[in-house]
């Protein structure tokens, strides 16, 4: 469905993260741990981390989801667990929305936050790679917040989120019934709007009853790396612990 | 293994657990929305409720557990699910500790607390039978605070209750192996000891990443009946919502 122009775009768009992600994958050193992130953007840092794999980098690689873990395999990057290793020097993956000013990140639009929150919370640096397109003034502007819900109950969990003010869609697959995630939970897209005080927001979804997680990161990113026409960008946040 | 002595003390504890289970099954109306809890107390409260209903009661239960289910559909009572009605008048449940002064609650010795805190979520009143052995001054003197956890990365999700002042013990069935809750996830026994703040510790624990549901139930319980020798008492609190 795609005309030559939006193909081009993409393309475009494609060489502005393959860029920032290449800057990720240069902060690698050897024996590190490093966790592995989800999603189209994180794609492309797994790529670069395999090019220095393949150059001769070792490193641990901590994945966020079974697509990471076969990609990563394929490319030949060792893996482990967190089993094994609780503590991640550091983690590369993408996002849907960053907040200029704080850094606070919107990510699960590919369906893994749990995952990729325990990896980023169990990681001293988080990094994030992003194209422009993703920077925004407040967060909520561009993106829903994924949440992730119990199956059991979920309609009861919908009206109390609708209560907060969310407008939550249940998301569903291509076959038409609810996505379920790894966790064996379903998503639930709210619509919040822009969101003025994201930290707060984190803390009535923290404690609704019904939600095993959300995509709010707050507080956790370390770095952002954002391709642009004009070359990599960088952003510094405080750390992820 | 049970010595008649103490198969005695069990009888006289049952008789205690169906006496104020028959009290609140007393207060039950044709008609009304029932949520029906989990354990060996709660299952005093579904008989009650079943002995109701062959006398011509008419209520419809939402169970909190596949246990649950079984057993009253076994003794006749009718069912339905949180989808098709997600306002419940009342939820008749046991639990592990009543905080004397505040009627703060732990639950889930028997697995189903994420369950059992979705429907007391979607319940008006909150209705808790125990025995006075569940009695405490304080949250944590007895039982250890079931914590659920996500499988993916558990060890690292322990580590952070370490150091939040938990004693994490994962649970394990008779099999030797994890205890895997009806939501797909481990149960870590988290021994506080005496909680001086159940409150924030909620607080801290709905924010720890990894953590899915935990059995503090703070502030959700409207009346507590307790069978004694001198008959069952009863503590009044806050509506459930």
């Amino acid at each position: 469905m795609s005309t030559g122009t939006d193909s081009e775009q993409q393309a475009a768009i494609d060489d502005l993260k393959r860029a920032s992600a290449e800057v990720a994958a240069a902060q690698l050193r050897d024996g590190m741990i490093v966790g592995l992130g989800s999603g189209s953007t994180a794609r492309f840092a797994v790529e670069a981390i395999a090019k220095r794999v393949q150059a001769g980098l070792r490193i641990i690689g901590i994945p966020t989801s079974e697509q990471t873990a076969s990609l990563a395999v394929e490319r030949g990057i060792a893996l482990s667990t967190l089993g094994e290793y609780s503590d991640i020097e550091v983690t590369i993956d993408g996002a849907d929305e960053v907040e200029l000013d704080t850094l606070h990140l919107i990510k699960g639009g590919g369906g893994n936050q749990l995952r990729e929150k325990i990896v980023a919370a169990a990681s001293r640096r988080l990094v994030i790679i992003v194209d422009e397109r993703k920077l925004v003034k407040k967060l909520g502007s561009r993106a829903p917040v994924p949440v992730e819900v119990a199956q059991f109950g979920w309609q009861a969990t919908a009206r109390h989120l609708t209560g907060r003010g969310a407008a939550p869609v249940l998301r569903v697959g291509a076959d038409g019934k609810p996505y379920i995630t790894d966790g064996g939970n379903y998503i639930l897209d709210c619509g919040f709007g822009s969101i003025d005080d994201p930290a707060a927001l984190q803390r009535e979804l923290d404690a609704t009853v019904g939600v095993m997680e959300h995509g709010l990161f707050i507080g956790m990113t370390s770095q952002v790396l954002i391709g642009t026409g004009e070359g990599v960008k960088q952003l510094e946040g405080g750390a992820a612990r």
